[in-house]
Order: structure tokens, then C-alpha cells, then sequence
């Protein structure tokens, strides 16, 4: 393979045509897949479906503690629900309040109630002058919006392969008191799939934050997502370290079975120091008078507990590696050594991330479009929409088939070709 | 029937006497009975277990349209559930959109938007010196309770039989612009019981906001829970009013399954104008990807349609008429004619309003509480806690057998004659 870079003019144009004639070709197959979002395949979901059997009208509805299920009660969640949450999330029972079904609207509820009310007694973030959010980039799209919505100004921190730049984390958290947060997906990161190493997160747990109402979202929505058996990704538990750094009420971790069990129909939950946690209920007990135990209960009994978690997400695994591995094996064979592209192999979580020569992103995923293939927006994965280099792009292969991913994938490094030599001829 | 005011002293010093020693009799009882909170009955709840058997792992899982309510998407809720909910509230479809378990939840979300965010576009209410919000006293505490924690000042506004205080109403809101919102529950009132009548509805409606951002929430939580097959109250649709009126945007109308099917674990839906429905879903696309899509299909199934939730109140009907009645029954047994309280007969809803001689309401829900009978606190049916008169006291007869509320009416009464006798002979 000879990389573009090192091709002459005549040699980027005869490529260029015959690359466009491929393009032509395509063009007439009026394809029609979607590998924007992480949602879970069809296949996947039929993995769940046992799980509406587990609650009938001849249950038992009491909990093992013997409450009703049926009424109101249990604000922070059913005891063997709780327990089975603090399993996955690495967590004491007592520190997790299990929410709906959604732990982005638990995130959004943080954070308002932080805007209305302060943290923890802190001043109302609204009546601030400036609040700011630290972003490691590129991350979630969902992440900056709300921060966006909230009026929070957000600052680009670059993640490495082994977590956040920690030393720009530092300097920020740690001088500047308008810096009141940090968005992290410590595990399978979405969208590169990097795990925070050991140092990352001591040194997370270590910060000396300038804000006393800094707080670090620890988004774990991969925690129990890995793709293989042999190698499996670790992340040092958060909680943990923060207590014994001496910020035990630093952080707040949440997570969410939408891609275990249902996306929508889930069970999400967080998790955070006693404070903390003491703090949200008094919060909660105005909001609601408590969330669908019901489906606390499904939950609990369907998986038994965390051993039951984690052979379902085995089953899950052998579903999506051949999706992964579809788009890794066709960028592997197209585009190694061309230089015109790299991407990390991500050992779980729901994305692959691709970084194209940069000013190349945007054209990519337009022109994967015009062929029927749909990828999340352009700069989608950076704070106010905006990559600075226009050069990362999101895979999402989860929702199509394998097959269905293989085509896409053959579409997509079609366009990162073009795009290139587009580019490079230009 | 004498009344105690027209007792003499020693008439009342004797009669304080026997009471007391009837009151020590029943101290020997150990009752345990809980008549504070608007639960729904074992016997209710299990009417709504065949529910559970709607969804399984045979059942389709797609909406009428095709949508897998298993994946993410319909933030607004699946048609056939909105549809539902609309018929339940008698709007149109398109007003409505179905949210989680909690109508509770959405009037804080709804509170809190308008907090950061204001109203459509108006200043977000945290940025304002003065916000008001006026409140049909005896109301409902939850109402109460939101509203000071999102630091909104409350203004008690009577509530007479046929609504609130329409002149103290139009004075307030037609005239302060600080006044942001009124709560309130138009048919079978918490507590009171009362329904609107088409002239305070038809008045709502005409208001003449001096905020452009006030809004009326219709919390419409009890408008199919009817007692009587024979005597049903009607209340005038406010969004057809207030659309005629001029004021298509200034009510949001909430409403919930919680005492139809499973409280917590219910369906719950806002409606408003087209105009508000489009401001909410904006932000309601930052907080969350949907909410439970399968639990709404699950109440779709389960109800069919409007006449299927009908009938399925009645049978609640059933089941609550004896349960007040044995209240009503020995309110009017005990203490009719002796002038030392009043009392609503509801045709609906979930609680019996009391009103004891001034200045001992508090009295009065100590004695039951000693005697094993727990109420709602005294004033909690007002702002702050404070009754001002330390009269009201709700009653919520639906939880305990009706034989269980025949012994903790008795146990009320008791306490209301002792209490009453003892501050008339002071």
C-alpha cells in the first residue's frame, strides 16, 4: 500500500477517478442503513425478551423485604434492585438510589438541580456569573448538548488513549473556581472505546478542586459492556479512591441497564458518596414519590445477580464482535498504511472512532449519506458541535447486521478514499 | 343532638369526662391504622395484576405504526398510548405527550424548565426578584412542597365548592406580574373533593395575565375516578376554553395512571397547546432519549380504549365506595348537629376534607396518632404547613379495609369530640 501522501499529483487524479466511478456505482444501489446511534439489533433485544415473563399476575410482588411493589414507596429503589446495581457499578448498596429509566435523565436532573439549587448546599449554579464544564474530546454527544442547554460554557480537554489529559484537568480543576464539573466515560469511552488507566483515575481522585461544588460525571454506561472473554478492560473504582484521596463526595457514577436489558425500558441508577446520596434524596422525595419498582423488581429477579448480568452480556458479545469486527477487519484491509485515516480497536462499550485527515470529517459523512449510509453528524462528538479539525468520525455498528455492517463499512472507507484524495489532489 | 356550643360548662366538663375515659379504653387497643397518604388498596391493586400478563416474550412488540417499543425513539410517547391518555383527558392526540410513572415529575420538570429556562422563551424564573404562585387552599401538599423548594412564594387563595376564589384570582393574576401560576385540581379536589364549575373554568380561561409567562397547572389527577355510577361530576375542558378565550397557551394539564392501573409504575402525560407541547419536547430531547415505551404498550393493550378505563374505574369505584362511606357514615353518625365540624361528601377522587372548630386540627391528628391512627399532618394541606385557621385535616380512606376505616373513623371521631370539648370548655 502506498499512503496518499507520497502519491504524485497524476497518480492522486487516476485514483480519484477510478475511485469516483465506485462511487457512481453505489450511487444506484439506493442503500438504506443507519450507524448513527448506539442502539442495540434486533438479535440483541430477543436476548431480553425472557425478561417479560419473569413478572406475571400470579407474582409475588413484595420484595425480599417484603414491600409492595405495586404502591408507593422505596423512594431510592428496591432493596435486591439496589444491590444488584451496586454490583455492576462496583459500589456499596447504601451509596446507589436506582432512578427510571434513563440514566441521561438522572445527569439532566443533576444538573439542573445544581443550576436551581446549588450542590450540596453550594451557591445556585444560575446565579453565577460563570460556570464551566471540562469536556474530554471527542466524547458524547448527549453530554455537551445538555451542557449547552444549561448555559454551562465547556472546555475541550484532549483524551488520550489512557484517559483525559491530566495535567490540562489539573490546571483547570484546580485553579480556576468556575469549574464546576468534568464529563467522563471511563469505560470503553464513547466514542474512542479507551479505558481510564490506574494513574488517570488516582489522579481524578486527587484533584484539589478551586470549586467546592466541583463534581466529576462519571458516566459508566459501559462498565459491564466488554466485547471479549480473554480481554477484558478495568477501571479502578472511582468512589473508592476519592474516599481515600479525602473527596469522598467528589464524584457521582451513573449507569443504566439500556443496553443490557431495554433501551427505554430499562433501569438506571446512581451512585456517590453517603452524602451525596443523602443530599439527591432530599431533592427526589419534591420530584417524585418514587420510580416503577415494577420494573426494579423484573429486573432483579430476571438476572438474579451480577453473575446473572454478566453471562447476559456474554450473549451480547457474541452478537456484536462480528458487527465490530466487520467495520475493524474492512478499515483494516482499505485503509492501512494509506495514512488517510486511524481508529482505535475498542475492546467494548458501543462505538468505533475514526479520525480522518482533518477538514475531511464532515465531507465523509455527507458523502456516506448521499450513498444511504447514515452516521452521527460531523463534530457531533465535540462541544458545540465543533471539531476543530473536522476529522472525528463515530461508527455506531450496533443496530445494522453483520452483514449490514460489512456493506456500510465498505461505503464508508469508499468515502474516507475520496474525501482524501479529494483533498490531497486539491 | 346538642350542639357543644350551646352546652353549658358542667355539661361540657361531664361530657369531657366520658370521653376521656372511652379515649383511654381505645389507648389499650394498639390500632395501627394509616389514613395519611392517597394509596390505592390491595384490593385495587390487584384488579390491574391482569395487566401484567399483557406484554410477554411471545408478544408483538411494535406500536400500531410498526415502532419496536423494545428500542430507543417516540420521545413523545407511542401513538396508541397518546391516544389513550388524550381520550382519558379529553384533548386531542397531538396535545399530548406521554411521559414515565410520574405526573408528579413532570410538574417539577415543568417548574424546574421554567426555572432555567422560563417559559417559552420568557426570562427563566431564576433570574426574577419575585416569583408567585397562587394556591386553592386546602390543597394538595406535594403542590405545596415544589413550590417552596423551587423558592416560589405561595399565596393561600380560597377554595370554595364550586373552585377558587375567582375574584381574589383575576384580581392577583390580571394585575401582578410576578404571579407566574395557580395550581390547580379541577375535579374531586385533593382534599376537598369539590369539582369546578363551567363558570370557574370559563373564568380561568378569560384571565388576563399580567406575566406573559404565567401558566395554569391543571393537575387533572382524578378525572375518571369516579365514586357513583349515577352522580359523576363533569369539569369544562380548560385547553378548549382557554383556546377560545384567546389564551391557547397559558394551561398545562397533567394527569397520571397511578390510581388506575399501579402507582409507580403507571403512564403519565402533560397536555397543552401545540405551541407548549413543541417548547416541552425541545427540552425534553436534552433530558432523556424516551421514556418506558414497553410500559406503554402495556397500558395501550391492557385498557384498549377509553370506555375499557371506564370500566375498569368502575370496578375501583366499587371497591372505594365503602371505604368512604364508612367514613361519611360515622362522621354523620357522630357528629352531625354538633357543630364542631364539616365535611364534603365527594362523588370522587381519593380523600374526605374535614374541617374541625378552629384550632384543632393539630390536636385532633395527635390524639389519632396516639391512638394508632395516623393522618396527614395537620397543614400539609396548606403553603408552609400553616393553616392559619389549624382547622383542615384530609382524610385519605383508600388504603386500609373498609372495616379497618370503619374502627379509625370511629378513633376520629372520638378525637374530635374530645378535642373539640376540651377547647370549648377551656
Amino acid at each position: 500500500m502506498k499512503a496518499y501522501k507520497d502519491m504524485s499529483k497524476d497518480e492522486l487524479l487516476t485514483l480519484k477517478a477510478a475511485l469516483e466511478e465506485e462511487y457512481k456505482t453505489l450511487e444506484g444501489k439506493g442503500l438504506n442503513l443507519n450507524m448513527a446511534r448506539g442502539k442495540p439489533g434486533f438479535s440483541q433485544l430477543a436476548l431480553s425478551m425472557p425478561m417479560l415473563d419473569v413478572i406475571n399476575s400470579g407474582s409475588d410482588m413484595r420484595t425480599v423485604l417484603g414491600n409492595d411493589t405495586r404502591n408507593y414507596g422505596d423512594l431510592d429503589g428496591i432493596g435486591e434492585c439496589r444491590k444488584l446495581m451496586a454490583d455492576m457499578m462496583s459500589v456499596q448498596k447504601d451509596n446507589v438510589i436506582v432512578c427510571g429509566n434513563s440514566s441521561l435523565n438522572i445527569m439532566y436532573d443533576t444538573m439542573a438541580r445544581s443550576m436551581t439549587h446549588g450542590v450540596n448546599g453550594s451557591t445556585p449554579w444560575s446565579k453565577l456569573e460563570n460556570v464551566r464544564f471540562l469536556c474530554p474530546v471527542p466524547g458524547y454527544d448527549r453530554h455537551f448538548k445538555m451542557t449547552e442547554f444549561f448555559g454551562i460554557e465547556m472546555i475541550n480537554i484532549p483524551l488520550h488513549d489512557d484517559g483525559p489529559d491530566m495535567d490540562l484537568v489539573e490546571k483547570y480543576v484546580n485553579n480556576d473556581p468556575s469549574v464546576k464539573g468534568i464529563w467522563c466515560v471511563p469505560k470503553y469511552s464513547n466514542p474512542t472505546g479507551i479505558s481510564y488507566s490506574d494513574e488517570t483515575v488516582r489522579r481524578f481522585a486527587s484533584l484539589k478542586p478551586s470549586a467546592e461544588d466541583f463534581r466529576i460525571y462519571w458516566d459508566n454506561a459501559y462498565c459491564i459492556h466488554h466485547l471479549y472473554d480473554e480481554i477484558q478492560d478495568e477501571v479502578l473504582n472511582i468512589l473508592d479512591e476519592c474516599e481515600k484521596a479525602g473527596n469522598p463526595d467528589m464524584v457521582y457514577i451513573f449507569s443504566s441497564t439500556s443496553k443490557i436489558s431495554f433501551p427505554g425500558s430499562g433501569i438506571s441508577a446512581i451512585a456517590a458518596s453517603l452524602e451525596n446520596i443523602e443530599s439527591i434524596k432530599k431533592q427526589m422525595s419534591i420530584q417524585t414519590i418514587g420510580h416503577d419498582k415494577i420494573n426494579q423488581l423484573r429486573h432483579s429477579r430476571f438476572f438474579g445477580n451480577i453473575e446473572g448480568l454478566q453471562k447476559h452480556m456474554k450473549r451480547h458479545a457474541e452478537l456484536l464482535r462480528p458487527k465490530f469486527e466487520a467495520v475493524l477487519d474492512t478499515l483494516e484491509k482499505e485503509l492501512a498504511g494509506l495514512g488517510i485515516g486511524s481508529w482505535i480497536k475498542p475492546r467494548g462499550g458501543y462505538f468505533i472512532s475514526f479520525n480522518s485527515l482533518p477538514g475531511c470529517a464532515k465531507e465523509i459523512v455527507a458523502k456516506c449519506k448521499h450513498l444511504g449510509v447514515v452516521l452521527t453528524d460531523a463534530g457531533a462528538t465535540f462541544p458545540y458541535g465543533k471539531d476543530p479539525e473536522d476529522s472525528n468520525i463515530r461508527i455506531a455498528p450496533t443496530f445494522p447486521t453483520p452483514e449490514e455492517m460489512a456493506q456500510a463499512a465498505e461505503v464508508f472507507v469508499l468515502c474516507v478514499k475520496l474525501t482524501s484524495v479529494e483533498k490531497l489532489a486539491d
